[in-house]
């Protein structure tokens, strides 16, 4: 997994740690989301010395995860985080989880006993290794100073690879502190593995059959150069684009390629893929259920649907479709674009549609809306769809408590942009912590908690299982009521400044003052 | 792993849900922490119908596993846990290790999709053995609802196995809703191995000989009854009794025998040890520091110290100390007890002493104190080692984030016992959600908040490990101001009535109203 090269001597005294954060400040990697603890020290102070790495505190290593991913997904860069130990690694893993299904390159410094320590089993002690493979896509434990700077080279490069992974380093903090001369240069960097001539072909014979064909898009075929080329492939023959269910990142908005996305429900995603004769997957794998529901087929694609890849996932997606758009001859079309239209902003009582209505609205331009709304959410894409561009990220594994720590991150990664995080209050109960975060370093996120006091989509997804004449008890474990929270005095508890809208007027008021505001601001809708 | 009998048909359609719950009830598992998704509606719904299980949401599973474990450390049986999927599981595991290390049994029921669904890689697919393996002392995938009953029953016995350990059961879900006729009846409980009379003659041995010995206890060598006969050894021979650094579950206070720890820093405990020629343990092994540090040992008994064991963890620790007693004629001997002793109330400023004498002088007759307090708990022990009887529980794995769902299961499992939480800010954090349980189910816990607003302890341990002239970037990541966690808000809103306390006099005023308060109740103390 190391690659045993591009080291040197270098003069002047320098422990494994330094050496570290050089070679990872070298490759680009400027940022570190930390939760350190006794056995991270020297990197702490090893961060502390290196200026070219920004250090960011979580509250919890959920927070720490979560923010990476979502810096990453906007910096398209990897982030660093800096954990504690197997625990500490292990309150990050959901938000991993989450990292690893939206491909997104992050690299976890996870420190570790010192070698000759681990063997003691002293309490903090775990099996590292065994926490971290669920998630990553490459693993390595150093153990001596001498590998610190090759192997955070090689880290960087395993967490590019394409499409995106993450890479996790465990440090033993002798390895860390002891003195080495050896540095490392930062590796090429990979590229994504081109699709053969044969392959677009073979689409492009597919789409001149004039039969209905659907494009199903993941990987970087949802962002707007991809899209720009896909909507002249549409334009040309007829053919329909959706995304899938999950994104990591979406361009979106007015001037940009309309598309819409695979249902959540399996059988309404069975649905609308039934009328179609040939599903073209670029960057995706075909679609299959979220859950599986007794008497409902897991596979979404009807019998006669053919399934054909132009790109798998990581492959060169920009080129097949340069490739496709060429041999079909309409690279030379202008793709369809999305008009601004906004729905004006509403009044009266609030409801979903009202809230849509006003995120839609008064959204700013290039803003980054960070989605974890769950049920309450289903009725924003619609009206955003036309209002101002902005770019839309999603909880692509399911792994709630993404929503707060990834629109934390993605606010670090763009200063310059309005974060619009649109919070399930259930799911950001997961990870409310990183609105502290926010708070601290002043990051321009304003979060919108639907507090509909429930796991809603639990209680329809009981009936849904075929679970008949739930009672009391069954509801409680879905109910967030009983008491109520108040999110206003949990954020302001955390330093964010907060209100709550009852009534579309106040929503409009509150959201207003949100986006206006700089730095953090929430605003809890009661439902 | 799983026992392959027991098993006999039953009349009545039941599903594998179901029927896993009955052999868990009829096997004296009664309470259930849960935190449910959609492939655990089943459980969910024969948790509902079975009126001997009791469910507690918690809206985070580090909630869920921590108070499963402060539960069990109590009710001296396990609780169940119901959790989804691999991230369910994931988000319970830095909680998981500290009940590993606390040799807590618990048994995991986690979600896994259904068995046909699982190799479609739908987005919340993950390796759940993988995440289980490093807390687990034994795991279990049923691949049919006939299996379910049985391996509930081999379950509870896995997490009984002496010490007590971790069990995890992974349940595709449509083993839950499929319909079986296989029950199961509860399997023989464990026993603990009895100490051979060769280990026990050594010992006395040891003993007899006058050397300076020091017995140092862990498992169930803390609680009273052990502890009563180790008083009477010590009196009869004058050895001295020392329990590990950090305990599952301790006896102090007045009428109980003393009990002194070993320190936790490695040159306090290296020099605590130094003076005995003999080191005994029971029910624990060879003491090791905490974390390694740059020329400091690791191992904390001295080169010319013999270390003998009188009992291993999850040995008959009560017959060998019986047999040891009698061995030595001291059966008959009263063991030294503490005599009620309270320092008073303090007044003026509010320092560490002044909080340990409060705490000391009102804590209520039974009282269970769960400490994650850290470096602001130092003052606490000495004054509450002659207050009145109480059982004291700690963070055992190092994991932070245990105090406030630990409270929560210890005051479920004894509602008319008063639970002291004793809570450091930045541990605190990690799984403050846990209030809300607490609210939800009026449970009896007074947690006392002590904010320092810094993880105080990396402040020192940055020193220890040889960093010299740490920057401002080094400090941010070791401090929680900016801004101010406000916990008295973040209390209220998960609907916990708190208060602060900046004085000694404002401190004893909030601790009685706490106390004196039936259900949860948070007091900030301003450090």
């Amino acid at each position: 997994m190391s690659k045993e090269d591009s080291s040197s001597a270098n003069s002047g005294a320098a422990n494994g740690a330094t050496r570290m954060l050089q070679t990872l400040v070298d490759a680009g990697v400027d940022t570190c989301f930390t939760n350190p603890g006794t056995s991270e020290m020297h990197f702490v102070a090893a961060i502390d010395q290196q200026q070219g790495m920004r250090s960011i505190l979580g509250l919890f290593e959920g927070v720490v995860t979560g923010a990476a991913d979502g810096y990453a997904r906007m910096a398209d860069k990897p982030a660093c985080t800096l954990l504690h130990l197997g625990p500490g690694l292990a309150n990050g893993l959901a938000n991993l989880h989450n990292a690893r299904r939206a491909h997104t390159p992050v690299i976890n410094l996870v420190g570790e006993h010192a070698t000759y320590h681990r063997e003691l089993d002293a309490p903090l002690t775990a099996d590292i290794n065994g926490f971290a493979e669920p998630v990553s896509g490459w693993i390595k434990t150093c153990n001596s100073a001498d590998e610190l700077a090759g192997a955070a080279a090689d880290a960087v490069t395993a967490s590019l690879q394409p499409p995106g992974q993450i890479a996790s380093l465990i440090l033993p903090a002798d390895t860390a502190w002891t003195d080495t001369q050896v540095t490392a240069e930062p590796n090429p960097l990979p590229v994504r593995t081109s699709v053969t001539d044969a392959q677009i072909e073979g689409v492009a014979a597919v789409l001149r059959s004039g039969e209905p064909c659907v494009f199903l898009l993941g990987d970087i075929a949802t962002r707007e150069q991809a899209l720009d080329t896909l909507g002249k492939i549409s334009e040309h023959c007829g053919a329909t684009l959706l995304g899938d269910t999950f994104l990591s990142r979406q361009s979106r908005g007015a001037g940009r390629v309309p598309l819409d996305r695979l249902p959540y429900f399996a059988e309404q995603a069975i649905e609308v893929l039934a009328p179609f004769k040939h599903l073209i997957l670029v960057g995706t794998k075909a679609p299959v259920s979220f859950f599986a529901y007794p008497g409902v087929p897991s596979t979404l694609a009807g019998q006669d649907t053919q399934i054909h890849s132009l790109a798998g996932v990581g492959d060169d997606i920009h080129g097949a479709l340069d490739g496709l758009a060429q041999a079909l001859g309409a690279d030379k079309l202008a793709p369809p674009r999305a008009e601004l239209a906004l729905p004006g902003l509403p009044s009266g009582s609030l409801d979903l549609a009202a809230i849509g209505a006003a995120v839609a609205t008064l959204l700013p331009e290039n803003a980054i809306v960070m989605n974890e709304a769950a049920t309450s959410g289903f009725a924003i894409p619609g009206p955003t769809a036309t209002a101002a561009p902005h770019e839309w990220l999603d909880l692509t594994g399911g792994a709630i408590g993404m929503g707060i720590p990834a629109a934390t991150g993605a606010a670090v990664a763009c200063p310059d942009r309005k974060v619009v995080c649109l919070q399930a209050d259930g799911s950001g109960m997961y990870t409310l912590q990183g609105l502290w975060t926010q708070a601290r370093e002043g990051l321009d996120v304003t979060t919108v908690i639907f507090a509909n006091r429930k796991y809603a989509i639990l209680q329809v997804e009981l009936m849904r299982v075929g679970v008949g004449n739930p009672g009391p008890k069954a509801f409680d474990m879905l109910d967030l009521s009983r008491p109520d929270l108040q999110w206003v005095s949990l954020a302001q508890g955390m330093g964010v400044p907060a209100e709550q809208a009852t009534s579309a007027d106040e929503f409009v008021a509150a959201l207003r003052r949100g986006l206006e505001t700089p730095g953090p601001y929430l605003v809890e809708v009661l439902l």
